[in-house]
């Protein structure tokens, strides 16, 4: 037997409403760091590139002394992010001809405020796998993934939850390799940048605080080391 | 009344031996970024500065084409990463005459293979607060603590923790402002350094599993942001 609310005397709840990435707090820090005399030419310019592709549209930005805050106002967030992120690294190298650049990154989700992180395992919203176009940049990237938990674990939680990370990032095709305290990545840009963010966008469903770090790569005079 | 192992019938349990900093897994991650053209000249001869000092003692170190993975295998683990780490950064500041360097760390405990991590909570040592020299050179620092809990926090539990690093923080004198998911540091190189690091080792004593990252910069043209 149905009830309706007049027989249960409660009034008609409405159905949650989506959180917006605001609400979520999907956001990221970021730093750029070419390697050459030219540094502050160069990252300013790859900061008015990406401004000028739009890619800043829907995102708040920040800068302070040591990183740049990023943080998604409208969705899809995650893809928003990855979009600058990818499109910043690639015009930071080529801004530089091609030397060497390396990306520092902290994505976050799950504490909008700066420090109060209250939301509950309810109406979290899931993220489409973000899709970036091939650059034909090859990276190399340290990546660790931290899913933080509360009471709401059990032994072995937050490792499981980096396993599966792990195990699809092998799937979907970018070379993985292990490390202390990390997992390398290697493949195009876009790849890397992808498998981490859709990752850390998985975890963040059903955790939810979630935070991952990805250092990127490019064009290092250092041999890559091919492995799987 | 007291009891002997003859009256209970059991035998006398040894004290267990304390956790050594290799079986803990007490180690970093770190990349140096001089922000010139020279900068392969740059790292490589910061990286014999330090060898020169006799830092390397205790330490096992390899190098990958992300970073380089530095783990404690005598003890104290702790104070030898912290000296190790703030004579780098200093040593490459000096041989870039003073240019822009960053360098990223990421400090991990409790994690002692590449993928496992089946420490309990009993038998984990505390670490003593590191000691170093300060160097008169001014750092600005991106700070994040992530105490991996797994079913052992309850609601809160991991902010928890580091509210109280960062309360503790700024007890011990160093600058600290909030920032979206991170911490901003700001201070003598080796002031910053040992904050962070003191700070991971304390949450380390009571969580098996705790990651600390840091991005120290120093040099930077932006001016600093004075604030507390």
């Amino acid at each position: 037997m149905s009830t309706t609310p007049a027989q249960t005397g409660h009034a008609p709840q409405p159905a949650p409403a989506e959180l917006g990435p605001a609400e979520i707090g999907v956001g990221m820090r970021l730093s750029v760091h070419p390697h050459t005399d030219r540094f502050v030419e160069v990252i300013l310019g790859a900061l008015d590139d990406v401004d000028a592709a739009g890619l800043t549209e829907g995102l708040t930005i920040e800068t302070d002394d040591v990183s740049t805050y990023v943080g998604a106002t409208v969705a899809p967030g995650e893809q928003r992010l990855a979009s600058y992120l990818a499109a910043l690294v690639t015009a930071a190298s080529r801004r530089s001809a091609g030397g060497h650049v390396v990306a520092h990154v902290l994505l976050s989700r799950g504490c909008p405020g700066e420090a109060s992180c209250d939301l509950t395992t309810t109406r979290l919203p899931g993220a489409a796998p973000v899709v970036l176009v091939p650059g034909e940049l090859p990276a190399v990237a340290q990546w660790s993934l931290y899913p933080l938990l509360d009471g709401d674990g059990g032994a072995g939680a937050h490792m499981s939850h980096i396993e599966e990370a792990i195990a699809t990032a092998r799937r979907d095709g970018v070379a993985v390799a292990p490390r202390h305290y990390a997992t390398r990545l290697a493949g195009d840009l876009s790849q890397v940048v992808a498998t981490a963010v859709d990752a850390w966008a998985r975890v963040g469903a059903t955790v939810p605080h979630v935070v991952t770090h990805l250092t990127l790569s490019v064009g290092s005079p250092t041999p890559v080391q091919e492995e799987r």
